[in-house]
């Protein structure tokens, strides 16, 4: 069965998955990007960006995971892009230039409405204006019995897993303290909500977490 | 110079230090015990009330340098014992019997005044009214230049770190939620407050942090 995962979710050791004052020069908010260390030296990082070479082991069999029988994809709106409110025209086609490395249809939840946007190498993006539940339906029917991967930002995975509808995520810790920015724990009961922390493997990088939904 | 120290303070990957509805029956909180696995069955643990065997290593070596070289501890109230506002009598010794684990001056703040208390084995419980920076110089004072150990609890904690009295913690983050409970991370700015961890080994049972105040 399709199941929606997050994976390689970076964050900090007091839970912030983003630095604050995200901007256009700074999409993952001041310190954010510190967070992602851990991930930038694999061969599969590399690899999506058309790069040789990288390091194998641990961190990299985490970040190769994530890419293993992904269907579709789940994006919030910022993960998108840095435009707010209303789209002033369809010039901004996300972060990643005109082959994302996506490869397959991609959903971003937005307010306002836009037509589909097909990209180089197979990546579709549909802008999904009626929620979180309509995006995770309409993501594992283009998944066609794949996984649908949830890629953030904070905000959006925090909504998926207060509606109880995230399976899996992988999580990794960075040892610092970002102190402000986006927080994934903050009043958030993961117990409560059924999630429990399953798995935790450490490498000089960072502490890989793999925090499950569990039967009830 | 004498050193204010945080030693082996558990806490969950959310940043929970003590579970909620702290009681007599519970007096880390719902759920609190579990943070303290990690500890509880090395020798440095199970010496402290008199008991042999245990086990060595790095989660060992880790709860033994938390008693190095330690003059004087400084406790916040709720780590004393469970009665809140004045004291009723002096019938409340603390959690620990006759012979608390302490065998130095330990400061208790407090609103609530109350006489000193010398208990067996070396420890005498001296209650402080006039605020923490005062119950740091008592401490330091009777550490006759050795260092002072901060035992917590969270709010405590909290307080010395926005004070930046703290030179050194050492957290040791169990692989659980608690989702609910006092949080040692939360609207604190630990960057800004000028710490950083410097250092992060992982052991089977928890990872240990070294969060350690920087020069300016």
């Amino acid at each position: 069965m399709s199941k929606l995962y997050v994976r390689s979710f970076s964050l900090s050791l007091d839970g912030f998955g983003a630095g604050p004052d995200q901007s256009i020069d700074d999409p993952l908010g001041k310190g954010g990007m510190t967070l992602h260390q851990w991930v930038l030296g694999t061969q599969t990082f590399r690899k999506m960006f058309g790069r040789d070479g990288g390091e194998t082991g641990i961190d990299d069999d985490f970040a190769k995971r994530g890419f293993e029988n992904v269907g579709a994809w789940i994006l919030g709106r910022n993960m998108f892009g840095p435009v707010r409110g209303p789209w002033p025209d369809e010039s901004w086609k996300g972060w990643w230039g005109d082959n994302p490395p996506y490869h397959v249809p991609v959903f971003v939840l937005t307010h306002h409405a836009r037509a589909p946007l097909a990209m180089d190498g197979g990546t579709i993006f549909h802008f999904v204006t009626d929620g979180i539940e309509s995006a995770l339906r309409k993501a594992k029917d283009a998944a066609k019995g794949r996984d649908v991967r949830l890629g953030g930002g904070v905000a959006t995975i925090r909504q998926y897993l207060r509606a109880r509808l995230i399976d899996e995520m992988h999580l990794a810790m960075a040892p610092l303290f970002l102190g402000k920015g986006e927080n994934l724990f903050a009043d958030l009961d993961l117990p409560a909500l059924g999630y429990a922390c399953t798995e935790r493997v450490s490498t000089p990088a960072v502490t890989h977490l793999i925090v499950a939904k569990q039967a009830r």
